[in-house]
């Protein structure tokens, strides 16, 4: 019999399939051609992107730097301008203005989070930290979504590992969402929703995948898809530009190890992760607490179910925990 | 400069590119190679699929039909058992109580809705009402989603032309959001929403598609991809399932003519549509208005877009709708 879950942050239901047949194996993805280095976010290209707005480096040189960020080629949304909210009848628009970065998160093409050093890691969550807090100075943004989709294989990607920032004047639906459904749980048990989902995963372990001191990593209950995986700071925090030194430092060991254990189990899966913060305005709540969501996008999974309006999600969370535990990083 | 267009159904924020370069032919998709049939759902292939649980014959002969409607083999959910809804710890399930049906639109392999005629597109559509009213009568369920996922070449889907009902103990989350958005605007404005779209839309007439007596085909305001369009009843009507006869050959013959040009203009692309009718309990609601909305999967839109929680669309919808309405049936 499937089961019909509900996730406590959008309150959705998804349907979790309980047969039970599946395997990682059933899930590997061939790994798409590789066009290989060396490319404009390459050391040594330094000059083919736009200057850095931020850079780690250990030598004065123009290629001696860890991680880069350059504000994106080919931005979603502008950065120069007013935001002229206006109504066109009975729609709402406005300009889209906001800033779409890129955090150069190697110098070297084929390099990837799942395989680096914990420490050029750790370089990277710091500079998503360090542009949060610089770029909040500017009162048009209400929200930071830091966000990476990796090898989609569709030929249009950019290769070389990256991770990018959008700050945006509105913050986007699904944060919305998230801090309605934490707000009604606040306001009925003056506790946080997810420090109580950190207890109960803690407790229960059936969907843990990594714990360190600070961190927790695990399958959420009603997971939209295979392997889909949470990362979630024990310490209540709203915004990720809060995290101390050493939250930060098992944040990075922890994606790591969730990224590394996704390579080793599905063979170099593409994968979407995006870091949850609190609006800016929400930046004390006592009910927000950020976190990152990963998902693996499996091909051997039908989009085709979404279109139903419901997600189905073959493999129960439990078994995907289980599996990503057993992996090794 | 981008646009920043909030959908008024979902309150979402959509970032619409408004650089106008993109012309259909940058979307054309090359064709998925096709298996061929015939198939379990062929015509004097009957045995091969479960019985039949409604049928519009010509002929009283075995495979003398026109429609055929089957549960599904490989079931979402469960017709069979109680819904059992309980707690575990914070987290809320319930038993994966269901029907899921599958909508044989032809008795041929090679039929599309986009080439069938008008006449048989209005089986079809007659058939998810005759199933909805029958579906409706069980007490366990409180909404129905009629949907189609076509040729996403993937090749674990069947290439039959067929859509899928489900019917669930719970709204999707898409449906519930739109009646909160319908509903707020309805005890503001004292008028329905999509009422008010439909006026606006046949006004400004910049993002109408096909116009019928009864029904109105368009790009909507703050279409999250290129080509997305909505086909809406003028009269306002909840459910799906009282739509007049008359309405229904109009409705049929709008969605036909909507996925001819689609097929036109982009060479067969994948596609996904979904019917949004009122959940049972909102039947008689002022505030809510069926409609079916389809969105082309274009492969050429990196999905990575939507990792970072908004949706980009690089092409207006009026730059769309004028590409379609330029293009023939």
């Amino acid at each position: 019999m499937p089961e019909l879950r509900k996730d406590p942050l959008l309150g959705r239901w998804v349907i979790i399939g309980t047969e039970r047949v599946r395997r990682p194996a059933d899930f590997r993805v061939p790994r798409p051609p590789r066009r290989g280095g060396p490319c404009a976010l390459c050391a040594g290209h330094e000059r083919e992107s736009p200057p850095e707005v931020l850079v780690y480096r250990d030598k004065p040189t123009e290629d001696g730097w860890r991680v880069r960020v350059v504000p994106s080629k080919f931005p979603a949304l502008r950065v120069e301008g007013d935001l002229e909210r206006r109504g066109h009848g009975l729609y709402d628009l406005m300009n889209g203005i906001g800033a779409h970065e890129v955090v150069i998160e190697s110098p070297r093409h084929d390099d990837a989070l799942a395989r680096m050093p914990v420490a050029a890691v750790e370089d990277v969550v710091r500079a998503w930290r360090d542009r949060i807090v610089d770029l909040k100075r500017d009162q048009r943004f209400r929200a930071i979504m830091v966000f990476k989709g990796h090898a989609a294989g569709d030929g249009a990607a950019l290769e070389h590992p990256h991770s990018q920032l959008l700050a945006t004047p509105i913050p986007p639906q699904g944060l919305n969402d998230e801090l309605h459904h934490a707000r009604a749980y606040h306001d009925y048990r003056e506790r946080c929703l997810f420090c109580d989902i950190a207890h109960q995963e803690a407790e229960e372990r059936t969907r843990i995948v990594e714990e360190t001191e600070h961190v927790l990593a695990f399958a959420p209950f009603a997971a939209r898809l295979p392997f889909e995986t949470w990362i979630l700071p024990l310490r209540h925090t709203p915004g990720f530009e809060h995290a101390s030194a050493a939250e930060l430092r098992d944040f990075a060991r922890a994606l790591r190890g969730v990224l590394r254990k996704l390579e080793r189990a599905l063979g170099d899966p593409p994968f979407e992760f995006l870091l949850h913060s609190a609006p800016f305005a929400e930046s004390d709540s006592p009910y927000y607490h950020w976190h990152l969501e990963v998902t693996p996008r499996l091909p051997a999974l039908a989009d085709s179910e979404r279109s139903s309006g419901f997600h189905v999600n073959p493999m129960p969370p439990e078994d995907a925990a289980r599996f990503l535990r057993d992996t090794g990083n």
